[in-house]
């Protein structure tokens, strides 16, 4: 029988360690490559592999639309999505404070192997940690990912061209103000749930339509905006939105303007942002719009040879004006 | 200007975080694959890969003999090593306490370097949350690792057989002895070194010397006793142990004596347990012993088909005992 909480014994390695993975972790992440050894053993075509980590500090540990363990997943998942790499195999490594509910524990843990099943990816190997009460808020949660990159894809934040077409997959800032919300520190009620999704699908779909998908990033911390701000950067370009074709729920827009915050710079947990040539952009607008968690993909704006590193936006008045450059801690963290 | 201490601004994802990542991270773990993008891009050969992750949140982060980084990259670099992997390529990711002192993060960056290029392996990805203070206590590091698996090369928990021998790479329990003096609770002084250490090429020095290692695992959380303990288990075989083979440092025999520990159940974490058929065992000691980190390598027991599931000790006077199994948190965490 497993107790009630997270002990500190469940993370010493012995008895109580193999109890804790087998009654939660291998009962919903089990498939044949999932380890007892120390290390997965895992088949991958010869070729480019990606690889990236992401940790996982949100609080609260539950939100609408998601939990720390679905976005977990997502993060990963989105992050190799974003290299063209589809996702094979993921690890996880947890640390947990002492006297975490251990019912809390396993929706996490059925929830990381729900969405894992979702975006097609194996969660092979992992590790638990559990620390004294006080040394970590809650659970922390670190996934790694490998994935294989299809023949022929090449896409990065440094390969936008001036003349570029800027989508986003579906509207911004909802998981921003979805953990804002969950925080409880404003007051504010309001009906809005984290866009909190694997992407592969939609990702996948772009690549079909498109051999020339110049950019893909997943607008995390910092949002659609800070992912802007970096692909003017790394490429050398500047880029012009039109804030009339930003989309946005009214819900969102609401809570950010009694705020005073920026959707822009809210975080989404499933939305990407992509450069691709003006030529193909109707094609890649068309497939995104298949994907369920793309349906709401939008021309959002043009890279342009100007205004090298810049982000400027047409506002809905026609006038021009410079998105502020991210940069100190203005939001909670929500990733 | 990097500030003398961390901020939660330098995990928001913008300005900050690109200089923390360029100024500590980038500086030592410069290389080819080390990635600017949400993945890195990495070039494997085909066949069959191992994939490992490991937590790391030990307290003190620094210790005599290393600190939380050094250790990070040898767990990883073990626990590949352990399944016959040559490793590869690893990723980082931190979470560190808002105040955390710069110059401690840049040294743990330092040694983490170091100790990949000892290893052979590239870091090629990483990830950069901080936490609020209170949140987290000084710097957690979770590494993943991919490695290749030689071809021919089959090793795991389970593959222990009766007759076979058991192997310890060098003297047994000093790094769980190192951070237990480390914490001074104790008000015990000895002069105690972690043998924390990267293992591959001892793992690659006695692959070459058999054909046959059955079991390779390295001894971290739980000890060597632990470890003997799993495999046993895996194996369905019991081990025989003879208690005055086993290499303990007389400091690390001494402190146990005052505390009333079992050195079998203090972390290594330099230190390989495996087991060879007999016929193979000399050469592969004389391999072990070659190599810097491997040579206090000895024989401690042996693998029998009687005992199933236990480990069983013969003491110094002749007597047999059963070694006690793993169980509760009985020591401070030191991985």
């Amino acid at each position: 029988m497993l107790t009630e909480t997270v002990a500190l014994a469940h993370g010493a390695g012995g008895k109580q360690t193999s109890e804790l993975i087998d009654k939660v972790f291998k009962a919903y992440f089990s498939n044949p490559y999932f380890t007892a050894d120390d290390a997965a053993v895992l088949d991958v075509p010869a070729g480019k592999l990606a690889m990236s980590t992401d940790g996982f500090i949100v609080s609260p540990a539950f939100f609408p639309g998601g939990n720390i363990g679905k976005l977990s997943i997502c993060g990963t998942v989105n992050d190799l999505s974003c290299m063209g790499a589809r996702p094979l195999y993921m690890t996880c490594a947890f640390v947990i404070e002492e006297g975490f509910p251990m019912e809390d524990l396993r929706r996490i843990a059925k929830s990381m192997a729900d969405t894992a099943a979702k975006a097609g990816v194996k969660l092979v190997a992992g590790d638990t940690k559990v620390a004294g009460k006080g040394q970590v808020d809650g659970v922390f949660i670190t996934t790694t990912g490998v994935g294989v990159i299809e023949e022929g894809v090449k896409t990065g934040g440094a390969l936008a061209e001036p003349g570029d077409v800027i989508l986003v997959t579906g509207d911004v800032g909802r998981h921003g103000c979805t953990i804002l919300l969950a925080r409880d520190e404003y007051g504010i009620e309001a009906d809005v749930t984290s866009d909190c999704a694997p992407l592969w699908d939609a990702v996948s779909a772009a690549l079909g339509a498109s051999d020339h998908v110049h950019v893909i990033r997943d607008a995390t911390r910092g949002g659609v905006g800070t992912v802007l701000y970096e692909i003017a950067d790394q490429s050398g370009v500047g880029i012009r939105l039109e804030a009339e074709k930003i989309p946005v729920e009214p819900e969102v827009r609401g809570v950010c303007g009694m705020l005073g915050l920026e959707p822009l710079y809210l975080a989404c947990e499933g939305r990407m942002v992509m450069a691709v040539p003006e030529g193909d952009a109707q094609a890649v607008l068309e497939a995104l719009r298949k994907v369920p968690s793309a349906e709401g993909a939008a021309v959002i704006g043009r890279v342009t040879a100007e205004n090298q590193g810049r982000v400027v936006m047409t506002t809905e008045i026609g006038s021009q004006t410079l998105l502020p450059q991210p940069g100190n801690e203005l939001l909670p963290r929500i990733c």
